[in-house]
């Protein structure tokens, strides 16, 4: 049964994506924290970030910094913030959130509700600046 | 001025090693979220981990991946979380926490004091699993 992220990268679940190469996958979180929060995958499927080889591990993170480069041009932020937690969906993925403040990293949080418009808008205008 | 990060590597102030090479360093936090909550800096003073040139921020990840697995060998755990943020000391670091909860890795919530026999005993055993 492919995780509801392999479906994303298939196509056979629909989304706002930011970038993507051969091995990873970049996408709006429909649920985000802030505006712009982005998740990272590996095309591999793999449970726990820290399970994947060294070099498919590093390789997620330097695309995550490409990711969150086009963000922190795009996205009026101080940073972005990085968390992994992976206890939400058995599929390792990197969160990139523009945060201002500590807190804008809390997940306890009550999440955005942003409508398509508002989300494929920030889609283009960070997927732009991916390099 | 040396960030207090600098000042823990250079061993003026006093810290819970837990692993050292030649461009990074690993220690408990003494604010933890949780039991055996790590810092891991790189030795190099850069305050936005993601201006970190891509090999350094690379090698990075790879050592706190090495720091996760000590951590996970050692602290009763489901996952080691990954965390970076960096509004709160200008010198880049990684937070990783053993979570069992997504709660875990709120950094609002009540931070854990743990005297310091206890950290130090926390501190020999991720360190003995450190590889």
């Amino acid at each position: 049964m492919p995780s509801v992220f392999t479906k994303i990268i298939n196509g056979d679940i629909p989304s706002y994506k930011i970038a993507e190469d051969e091995n990873f996958y970049a996408f709006l979180d429909i649920n985000p924290l802030k505006k712009g929060h982005t998740l990272v995958v590996p095309k591999m499927e793999e449970d726990y970030v820290f399970n994947l080889n060294d070099q498919t591990f590093q390789e997620l993170m330097l695309f995550s910094k490409r990711v969150a480069k086009a963000m922190k041009e795009t996205i009026p932020c101080l940073r972005i913030g990085v968390s992994i937690i992976g206890l939400e969906v058995p599929h390792a993925h990197v969160h990139l959130i523009p945060i201002d403040h500590i807190n804008d990293m809390s997940f306890n949080r009550p999440k955005l509700v942003l409508d398509s418009e508002i989300m494929k808008e920030i889609q283009e205008s960070i997927s732009v600046n991916f390099r």
